[in-house]
């Protein structure tokens, strides 16, 4: 049977790691075992070199629409070279960040035409689309307070206050609405966040 | 008053690197003197990059929509940062490869479709081309042998004979009937080709 792809989306600060640990432990409580973990940008050699390429680029300016085509090509890659294979062979797959945090970063974010993004999305994806995702909503200014907590920012991370605003406002219209798409409300306690991704994930499973 | 934008497109041993100093040669008697040379994938610190990715990722395979969109990120890094501000200034740029390179061994070797490569080429380049371009015509057999001659061959040259007569096919599909390339008869000799290139040259120039 093929596995399943979850992904775990949302803005620098949301709590994507904590989430991580406890999607893992609600799977392996189901009898899910085996769970392929992959990373975007990255995930496969070649794209773990974009991924330091979009990231820490310093030597010149990244034109938006650069940053654009090397996220899409670390995707067909990670897409085709792990994710698909691993789906397959029935293992399971736990994605931080997919396709929606283009959409939602580069789109809303830095406002990239809609017709880019969705020409790159069907020729990268075609129907493939995660059969789970967990959203986690935050404000910006929580979020960055929390990130900057844990040390340097890197490039995307220290964008302005509104490119993060227009970045939850996409991310807000992609998960609304979206019976494939759960939202938690992260601005909680981390105990109350935990609570609602268990009983997500619960919910889910059954 | 802008510059021109020239550059010199074909399969590997078609003598790029000769047609190269020969256009230098004529327009500086032309009395332009201050050309910038530019060279594709790469030109700029990200786009050498993604060339080095692009030619020699050894790691894993590389999709051809990986390669596609990486030879795109370099060319939006190379057009805006280093070919469109040179023109504003009034200088020449003299291209080694440049679009057409992507539509010939992207498009007709690899057989990627015309509708991604078209949107791509929309969205990186808008109406943006060069004001020449020189089609230097040869049998990749011939091309090819010439090349090997060279020492190690990269990734994208180690690929097969139909690939390269697709490549060729595209191009000429490209520069027949299309009055801003010229096309060069490559495989006559080196003196012959100088020549062509240097009349060639300097009737477009008048």
């Amino acid at each position: 049977m093929r596995g399943k792809f979850i992904v775990i989306e949302g803005l620098e600060g949301a709590g994507k790691t904590t989430a991580h640990k406890v999607i893992l432990q609600e799977l392996e409580q189901a009898g899910i075992k085996e769970v392929v973990l992959t990373r975007e940008p990255g995930g496969t050699p070649l794209a773990e070199k974009l991924r330091h390429l979009i990231k820490h680029e310093t030597e010149e300016p990244v034109s938006d629409k650069a940053e654009l085509l090397m996220l899409y090509a670390a995707r067909v890659q990670l897409v085709e070279n792990v994710i698909k294979p691993a789906l397959a062979e029935g293992k399971w797959v736990l994605g931080d960040r997919h396709d929606m945090s283009s959409q939602a970063y580069q789109g809303g974010g830095r406002k990239l035409d809609r017709n880019l993004l969705n020409t790159l999305k069907e020729s990268v994806l075609g129907t493939f689309e995660p059969d789970l995702t967990l959203y986690l909503d935050i404000d910006p200014v929580i979020g960055l307070e929390r990130a900057r907590g844990r040390g340097e920012l890197d490039r995307i991370e220290q964008q302005s206050l509104d490119f993060f605003y227009r970045t939850r406002e996409r991310y807000l219209e992609l998960t609304q609405n979206n019976d494939k798409a759960i939202i938690i409300n992260a601005e909680q306690s981390i105990e109350q966040v935990t609570a609602d991704i268990q009983q997500a994930i619960r919910n889910w499973l059954k």
